[in-house]
C-alpha cells in the first residue's frame, strides 16, 4: 500500500526501506532537508510539507507518524486533524505516552479519523528489518493495515492489543521490563568485573548467549558491546533514558502494584546521571555529627 | 568417552541422554534404585555404588558429579579423594558455591586427582539438548575432556574459564542475572495485569518474544506457561530460591559493588515465602501509635 511517513529520523529512515523492500510505498517526509535526499538516494518518494504529501496519496490516505513523542507528535497530530478527511487513518509508530494516545484518537475521532497507536520495538534494526509492533485500536481500522504490519514485522512480531491506547501502554512496559533486563545483565558484568578471576567478558556473553537460561537478543548485544572494547573502557556508566522506564513505574505507583526491580534499575539510571548526590552530603555529615566519621571535601 | 555419572536426577538423567546420543558413554550411579532401572531402561550402564562405578571406567577415570550442592557434593568428593587414584579428573557440574570449589580443587589436588567445577545452565531442557557449560580448573585436564562439552554443549554454548572456582563463579553471577531478568518480566506483566487494557498474556510474550528488544529464553517459557493458564490462577506467587541469588548479592557486598536490581530481586523471593511481615507489624504500630491511623487485625 501508499502510505505518508512522516519523521525520516533513525527508526522512520529504516521502517521506510523496509517497507519498501517488502512491496510497499512509503513518501517520506521530513523537515531536515538531508533526509529527504537520503530518502531520495535510496529510491524513495518524498514530500516537502503536509499539503505536498497529502496530495499524493490515494483515499483513505494513510500516515505513519514516526517523530519525537510529545511536542513534536502532538502538533503532527493536531495538523493532521485538520487537514486530512473522514475515512483517513493515522498511525503513531513512536513512542508516546498511552495517555497522550488515548488524546490523540478522541482528537481524530472527532474528525472522524481512525488512529492506531503503534509501539515499536526491536531498536534500528528492527525497523529494518523484522520488526515489533504493538497496536491499539479500532479492530477495522488495524485490518486494513495489517498487511503493511506482516510485511515489516518479523514473523509473529507484531499484535493487535485492543483499544487506542492499549499499543502505547504495552510499549511502555515492554519498556520497563527492558530497564530492568539491562540493569540485570549490568550489574551481573559488574560482579564479574571485580571478581578474582580475570574473565573475556565478549567471550562470556557469546557463551550465555548459546544454550544459558539468560540467552537474549540484549545478551548478544552485550557480545558486540564487548567485542569492541573488552572492558568497555571508552564509555562512560551514564545512563540515560527517554521516558518510558519512568511512565512504567508511574503507572505502577497509581497501580499500588510493587515493581521494586524497575524502580531501582530507574533510580540507578538518575543516580549515574550526577557525579554526586545531596543525600551523600547528608549521609556524610550526620556521621561526622554524631561519629565524629571524617568527611570527604570537595 | 566413558565416564562415570554420579546423581541421575532431573539433571544428571537428561545430560546422561545427551553425552549417550553423542557418541560418548557414561555410567550412571545413583542411590535410588527407580533412578538406575530408568537409566537401564534407556540403555545406559549402571552402577549401584562407587567401587562398582570405578571399577567399569578405564584409566584416566574421569568422574561427573551431578548431584545436590552442599553435603551431598561435599561428601561424594571426599569419597572420590579417597578412591580415586593420581591422574583422575573429577567434574561437579552441580550449582556448587564457588568457594566450596576452591576447596574441593585443593582437596583432590593433595591426592594429585584433577578438578573441574563445571556451571551447568540451560535447565533441564539444556542438560538434555545443547546445554550451556562454564569450566573453571587446570587448562589441560579441561583438554582431556574438552570432547565431551562440545558433544553436549550448544554450539559455542560451553567456555573454559580460568582456575578452579572460576566456573561456578560464572554460573553463580549468570544465576543472579536471572533472578533480575525474571523478575523484571514478572514486575512488567504485573503492571499489564491491573492495566485498564485486557491484554492475552500468551500472545503478548510471543509477540515480544519475536523481534523486540527483550525477545528471550525466559520470555518463550513465559509464553509457555501462559499457554497452559493464561493468568497462571493455579500458581501461586510463591518464589522459592536455590541459593545463588543470594551468594551473587553476597559477593557483590564483599565486594562494595551496587547491585540493588540483583539486591531487590531476590528479597522479593524472601518477601514472596511469607505471608507477613514483622517490618509490616512495625510499621502499622508506628502509624497507629503517631498518627491514630487503623490497623488490621489478625
Amino acid at each position: 500500500m501508499k502510505l505518508g511517513l512522516i519523521g525520516l529520523g533513525k527508526m522512520g529512515m529504516n521502517l521506510a526501506l523496509n517497507m519498501q523492500d517488502n512491496g510497499h510505498t512509503p513518501v517520506g517526509m521530513d523537515l531536515n532537508p538531508t533526509n529527504l535526499s537520503t530518502a531520495s538516494a535510496h529510491g524513495l518518494a518524498t514530500a516537502t510539507d503536509l499539503t505536498n504529501l497529502l496530495d499524493q496519496l490515494p483515499t483513505p490516505r494513510i500516515v505513519w507518524i514516526m517523530v519525537p513523542a510529545g511536542k513534536a507528535t502532538n502538533s503532527v497530530i493536531e495538523q493532521l486533524a485538520q487537514t486530512l478527511s473522514a475515512g483517513d487513518i493515522v498511525l503513531d509508530g513512536g513512542n508516546s505516552h498511552y495517555q497522550d494516545s488515548i488524546r490523540h484518537g478522541e482528537l481524530l475521532a472527532s474528525h472522524h479519523i481512525n488512529f492506531l497507536d503503534v509501539g515499536t520495538s526491536g531498536g534500528q534494526a528492527g525497523a529494518r528489518h523484522d520488526g515489533n509492533f504493538m497496536i491499539g485500536g479500532d479492530l477495522a481500522t488495524f485490518q486494513v493495515v495489517e498487511p503493511l504490519f506482516k510485511a515489516i514485522a518479523a514473523p509473529d512480531g507484531y499484535l493487535y492489543t485492543g483499544p487506542v491506547g492499549s499499543g502505547h501502554y504495552l510499549k511502555m512496559v515492554h519498556n520497563g521490563i527492558e530497564y530492568g533486563m539491562m540493569a540485570a545483565i549490568g550489574e551481573g558484568f559488574d560482579v564479574l568485573q571485580h571478581s578474582q578471576f580475570t574473565y573475556d567478558n565478549a567471550a562470556v556473553a557469546k557463551m550465555w548467549n548459546n544454550g544459558s537460561v539468560i540467552r537474549s537478543w540484549l545478551m548478544g548485544l552485550a557480545q558486540d558491546a564487548f567485542s569492541k572494547d573488552g572492558n568497555l573502557d571508552d564509555i562512560k556508566g551514564v545512563m540515560h533514558s527517554s521516558g518510558e522506564g519512568r511512565w512504567t513505574l508511574d503507572t505502577a505507583l497509581d497501580q499500588q502494584v510493587a515493581t521494586p526491580v524497575i524502580a531501582m534499575a530507574l533510580m540507578m539510571r538518575y543516580r549515574s546521571e550526577t557525579d554526586d548526590t545531596f543525600t551523600g552530603k547528608v549521609v556524610a555529615a550526620l556521621r561526622n555529627e554524631f561519629g565524629g566519621h571524617a568527611v570527604d571535601h570537595e
